[in-house]
This record gives C-alpha cells, structure tokens and sequence, in this order.
C-alpha cells in the first residue's frame, strides 16, 4: 500500500452546494483518521489567490480573452499542484479540492466554448501525472445554483455570465462524468440529507 | 499589396539596450511613413500588466513554478494579441514589439531549462498564426547586460536570477535564431552609433 493520500475533488456550478458537501468529506475522512489538507481553484498559494483575484475581478477595464482565462486557470493550477498538492500527497495527508481540472474543461471548455483539444493540450502538457483519485460533481439545473449565488451577494465577473454559458458548463461537466469512471454525478436537487447520503455512500464505492 | 502592417520584435537579455533600439526602428518606421503601435511583454494591456507585476515581483512569499511562470506569461502574451498586436496589424498599423514569443522560448525554455517540446506545444496551441515578420534580437555577453541593468536600480524577480540562468537564456536566442531566417542577430556590444546602423541594414534588408 502507498503511503501517499489520496486526492478528492469537489466539482459544481455556483450554488451548487459546494462548501457544504466540502465540510461533509472533510468531517468523513477525518474521522477515518486521515490528514486533511483543503485547497480551492483558482487560488490556493499566494500566487495563485492574486491570479485568482485578477481572473474574477468584475470591474476590468477589458475583454479577457478566453485562451487568457484559460492559461491564467492552469498558472494557477500548475502553482497549487507543485506547491501545496503534490507535497501533501506525498507526505501522506489527503487532499480535498474545492474545483481542479475538471472546472476548466467544463466553464472554459463548455462554457466559453474552447473545445477539448487544445484544452487537453494543454492539461497534458503542464498537469504532470497528478490526477484526482476520485471527484465528486454536484449537479444542479444552472437557473437554481445562479439564484443561490446572487442571493450570497455580489456576482464576480464569471458568475455575470448568462444563463447559457453555464448551460453549456453543465452539459460539458455531465458530458465528461459519462464517459470517464472517477467522477460521480450527485444530483444536487436533493433536500441536504440526501446529498450528504450519497456523498457518503460515492466515497464508501470509492474505497475512501 | 496586403494592407495589413508588419509585426517587428525587438529581443535581448537585461541591458542589451532594447529601449534605444526600439527608439531607432520606431523613428525609422514612422519616417517611412508607417503608424506604429508599441508594446512591450510581459504587459501591454491593462491585464497583461497586472500579470506583469505578479511574475516579476521580487517579494514573493513562494517559489514561481517554472511552469506557472510560462503559463503566465502565454496569458499575457495571447491578451496582448487578442486585445492590442492583431487588431492594430488588420487595421494597417505597424505593431514594434518590446519581447514577443522568442523571450518565452529562451527565458523559459534555456533559462530555466523547461525544453523546446513543452513550449512548442503550448505556443502552437494558444498563440494562433500571427508571428513576427522580423526579430532583432540584440546579443550582448550577460555579464555586461547584468551590469547595466544593475546600475539602473533595483532588479526585478528574474533579473535577480544568477549568471548561469542568463547564458542558458543566451545561448537559447543564438541557438534559435541559428535556425530560424526571420531573427537577424545583432552586436550589442558594438558602439552604439554601429549598433544603430546594424538594426537599420537589417530593416533594408528585409524590405522593411
């Protein structure tokens, strides 16, 4: 057996119920006597939190281009991987990731309609082999998760986007669930005990 | 005749007089009669530089991943490009370039040794098919180069690095523009006045 953790990744629309199902996993695998170490994307380093504050700022003076958004997402990833992911896998410690890869390939894939081929050029070319044991998508119609998000307060520049982007982010994110077997479809619709359930019971399959 | 303008690169290491030199081909240019646009990377638009001041601050709290800085500075690059460079060159300009794409493949692929693969992938994936129609790429012995910079104040993240980083970076200019018919190479450390006459012979000699 390895003595590295293991890597989870939490995945979803804006109001989808990530931070919740995060402080569900996380209680879950601490009390399965794991080292729990959470990180979110963009961001996650210091860096990475600076890249992040550039890539939402709602107030920019112009167009970023969608390869921008998308290299600025992978910076940010390649930081977090290199200076905090990689090394709490190998020291042993798990790592809990609100968003990873998987967001880029649905809101810049889907949603900006970059394609997947120069997307996994890309994720191919800077991810090295680190890859998520297992993630857990949390899906829900985009019209619900947008009215959760604007009732938290003001929008950030990606969360402005109209309903068909995300429309298409989910259609990318239910696209890619299907076809690779890591990543779990949980229906976020669900009343709260339901999805912690079937949380539960997608990391008990797991093996987690 | 197409009406598009031409794109022209001015490269070098720290020192090697790059802001004389665009000054000279810029003169030369609008003395030709050409409206000339002038950029300069990392930067160049209101972003680009925003991501500037984040890859060159000297204060970080963390090591910049080789590979994040590269992302970064694609990220800036493709902006620059989408927002500035290709639309000044339809609408006839001519775009005067302080670095372009030759300073990745040197600082990043010989500097920091990251390789050619990795950046030809990532360049033929997110920079399109606008390339530069000429490159000046000013040679200059970087421990004359460091010397210069240094005595104009502080250094930046990168000019900090140690002498090795900037003759790798070197021997990568040389070693491209060895190959490549559109990179002229010129002494920097001839006196200016011959320096001045070598960028304009190269000018006339690519029809410029």
């Amino acid at each position: 057996m390895s003595s590295n953790g293991k890597f989870i990744v939490i995945e979803g629309l804006e109001g989808a119920g990530k931070s919740t199902a995060i402080a569900t996993v996380k209680q879950y695998l601490e009390s399965r006597g794991h080292q729990v170490v959470c990180t979110r994307e963009p961001g996650g380093t210091p860096l990475a939190e600076q890249l992040r504050s550039l890539v939402k700022q709602a107030d920019l003076q112009e167009q970023i281009a969608p390869e921008t958004e998308l290299l600025l997402m992978y910076a940010s990833r390649v930081q977090l991987l290199t200076n905090v992911i990689r090394p709490a896998l190998s020291a042993g410690n798990w790592v809990l990731a609100d968003r990873h890869d998987l967001s880029s390939r649905a809101y810049q894939g889907g949603g900006r309609q970059l394609g997947d081929q120069l997307i996994d050029t890309l994720r191919q070319a800077v991810l090295g082999n680190t890859r998520p044991d297992l993630t857990l998508y949390l899906d829900l119609d985009p019209a619900l998760g947008l009215a959760r998000a604007a009732s938290r307060g003001e929008l950030d520049r990606i969360e402005q986007e109209q309903l068909g982007f995300f429309q298409r982010t989910r259609a990318k994110y239910l696209e890619i669930a299907g076809k690779e077997p890591n990543i779990v479809v949980i229906d976020a619709s669900q009343p709260l005990a339901e999805v912690q359930r079937a949380l539960l019971t997608a990391l008990a399959a797991a093996g987690v």
